[in-house]
């Protein structure tokens, strides 16, 4: 029996906070200043407190304070819902706290994640005993070491002499609709943001590989040195995934290092009815694939996938004093294939969410959440809406041709919805001209009820929108004397 | 009431394990091939198994197979035990996931990490109201932001254009003494591993300023362009903290960024006893400091301060047309300055322990470690134990002249202890060719029995060393014709 009152509030407040999930604010308007008062009054740090009133007190500004993505009527960036087997994991690793520099350090926590790396990189086309793979903080530190990885690997003087020795400025591709952790890579790696085209995009918000090719050529006919192209697998604003067959022909034609961003879409893979839309992703050099995008887990937990060993080695490899001998009978070494050093584990959640629901539970779960965007496309087509993307992700743009095509228009719909705390969505501009409301389906637990009674919440929005829109024209009416002149004709 | 069995599971066990982390296993003999086919055959996420089982499998092979840092005779490398609230703080943060991307996302999350950074940083002399403070995975990234930063800070058009644009070799110095994470660090930022000049250290193993000072202004009749220099504050090896103030003065004249390593040291500054050995720390630019080296927190908890605002706003922006709009009162927006962009809450786990205990309380911690460090010293004194190093802080390297001077002899000892899971230690090279052991005291639960028994576990190794090279010497002598004709005379 647990008599310890900490833990036993924990384990309560565990099963009380799943239970309110779908009551949790999805909108909070608190002030900077508020909880900084808040804050600097009843934690200052000086006196011990109890540890009960430490746990109240900090739940207490949890609740309130934050946007819940665990509320299944939170459809935002792309933030799920997390597992509870998955916050025992978290718990787990901060109690026995392996540390993954060295193997010997923690030879299970190390084998495990190395074992939930090598089950999933085989629906992702990764085969980690014949290349690379290991979990990271999140998809930017995997696009990093992405970056990094093709440099030492395109360069064979990188490791030692860096990009200054080179006789061309190195060059990297992505999409116009790429997400933007490329700018603080290029910039982290010494390129400097100069080195990043952003690919134009068709009518599908795809990359236009004949436009990239055309690139790639002219770029290098001017001296520079193309050396790498991101694909995007689920794109962050539309979900839509770039032609990765034929990027990777592009990159083998032009010898480039191929990257697929699929930190959100790359979990497809592992589903039979989804993959196809991922399409020569195992044609790629590397890969990221974030855990906390659409596997349930709690941030951080990005995953970078390698086909090639020997530029991770030379990437990460280094010499301490201090450090314990190596053994060579294949036990793993963080600290020299990885940015990180010493390192939380962080596939323990994976791993054991995985182990409870089995591969299929898990799988199941994504394609819930994939009919529920289809729920989502129909319901909103039927009351008049339109669709702006077009995905098998469950990502939905869209609009009404009710509505201003403007920014203010699309974020005051938002904004509504909020203050009325009936869903999170968000507003985009997507393409030239073209304004819209976004909303994913990132949380297992949103339902059908959840969907349609986001469709209602639109279509109350809408008609607020519209009245206040009505409401400003005839008030400009009365205002303006032309009009009252036409008025009295 | 809880009736839901995994969080009844999870509760009880954290108690019994922190009950039971004296009987935890100092060192594990298992083979990779072992967890690997265990893995295989028990978990291979095809079926679903209970929750139950899952979390009884998995706790097993957490507590069988790894090296427990939470053992308080555990000595190694700088690894404390954690303190229970620490490990609430992270199942918390798993079960509400705040993600510190957006301050709307986690008012509470990221003001609460703010409000930690802001009184630890008054204590570190870094006043994140001016400047910029932040959590990082670890050291390493740590680390890393500084040199990105500095590269900014010094180089106008680094961010733009890169390393390339640049008339010299960017240059910075390290000691010789200094973590080696800095050798990826050049390498990630593009400068390459040349780019690490390694300053020697005096007979103290202290940056020789002196030769600093002759190296940058060598360097920079050559061409090169030096911008930083790393001081260590507390080094891996040995624990000795460099002459901060002295090499605050050389980056003042020579106009480098100065970045203090206080990876593990650091956190002595938050001891009015300890303090004075990191004079000069509050001199320099940046500083790293992890709270899961002292400060008891489970791994990854790096923090990164900043004096100067404009360099971590220039680095590290960003504009991505599906992010909400930025609110200008003083909210915080973490992926516009921080090298990740999604990322967990690092700082609950530090806010909860500094709640419950008091900065007192933790400083308590740290100043009873720094004391058993000093019992240490004198019980191996007194034994016969030479001393190899001078530090105030609690790391201990040592030899016995009746051991051989060399690394087999003394990763020998360091075997022995672990295979009688005696002790954890580990064994070094110091200096040109000195061999020692090396024992650091990071776990507050280290009493002085434990440390006791350390010495008289060290004497009993030593007895067993020497008669291990006894046993062999007469084996030679039976075995050697000369010694036997010399034993015939």
């Amino acid at each position: 029996m647990n008599e310890h009152p900490l833990t036993s509030l924990l384990a309560d407040h565990i099963e009380e906070q799943i239970e309110r999930r779908r009551a949790a604010p999805i909108s909070t308007p608190v002030l900077p200043q508020t909880i900084r008062d808040h804050l600097e009054s009843s934690f200052d740090f000086r006196s011990p407190l109890s540890a009960e009133s430490v746990f109240s007190g900090t739940t207490e500004m949890l609740w309130n304070w934050a946007e819940h993505a665990t509320n299944p009527r939170h459809y935002g960036l792309t933030r799920p819902t997390v597992d509870r087997i998955s916050i025992v994991a978290d718990a787990l690793t901060a109690l026995y706290d392996p540390n993954l520099a060295m193997w010997e350090f923690a030879p299970g926590a190390t084998e495990i994640e190395r074992h939930v790396l090598r089950v999933l990189g085989r629906k992702f086309g990764f085969d980690i005993d014949e290349g690379f793979g290991n979990f990271t903080s999140g998809g930017a530190e995997a696009n990093h070491t992405a970056t990094i990885v093709a440099l030492t690997a395109k360069f064979p003087n990188f490791a030692q002499g860096g990009v200054r020795q080179l006789e061309g400025a190195p060059t990297l591709y992505v999409s116009d609709e790429a997400h933007h952790s490329f700018d603080k890579v290029a910039l982290a790696v010494g390129l400097g943001r100069d080195a990043i085209r952003r690919v134009p995009v068709g009518e599908d918000l795809k990359m236009d590989v004949k436009r990239l090719e055309a690139l790639v050529h002219q770029d290098r006919s001017e001296g520079r040195i193309p050396f790498m192209v991101v694909a995007t697998a689920g794109t962050t604003g539309a979900g839509v995934v770039d032609p990765l067959h034929s990027i990777a022909r592009v990159a083998a034609e032009c010898d480039l290092w191929m990257h697929v961003d699929g930190a959100w879409g790359g979990a497809a893979a592992l589903s039979e009815s989804l993959k196809p839309v991922l399409k020569g992703m195992d044609e790629a050099d590397s890969l990221t694939v974030d855990a906390h995008k659409w596997l349930s887990s709690p941030v951080g937990a990005g995953m970078f996938y390698c086909r090639h060993r020997q530029p991770i080695n030379q990437a990460f490899s280094t010499n301490a004093g201090y450090v314990p001998d190596l053994a060579d009978d294949g036990r793993i070494y963080p600290m020299y294939t990885t940015m990180q050093w010493s390192r939380r584990c962080t596939g323990l959640k994976l791993f054991m969410m995985l182990a409870q629901h089995g591969l299929g539970g898990v799988v199941r779960r994504i394609e819930h959440q994939a009919e529920m965007g289809q729920r989502l496309r129909g319901e909103l087509i039927r009351t008049g809406w339109s669709i702006l993307n077009e995905t098998t992700l469950p990502v939905i743009c869209f609009t009404h041709h009710d509505l201003r095509n403007d920014a203010a228009t699309h974020r005051s719909m938002v904004q509504w919805l909020k203050n009325n705390q009936l869903a999170w969505i968000s507003s985009l501009q997507l393409r030239e001209n073209q304004y819209a409301l976004r909303a994913s389906i990132t949380n297992y637990e949103s339902n059908p009820d959840d969907i349609d009674h986001l469709v209602s919440s639109l279509n109350d929005a809408l008609k607020v929108e519209l009245r206040a829109t009505c409401a400003a024209a005839s008030r400009a009416d009365k205002a303006d004397p032309a009009t009252q002149i036409s008025d009295e004709e």
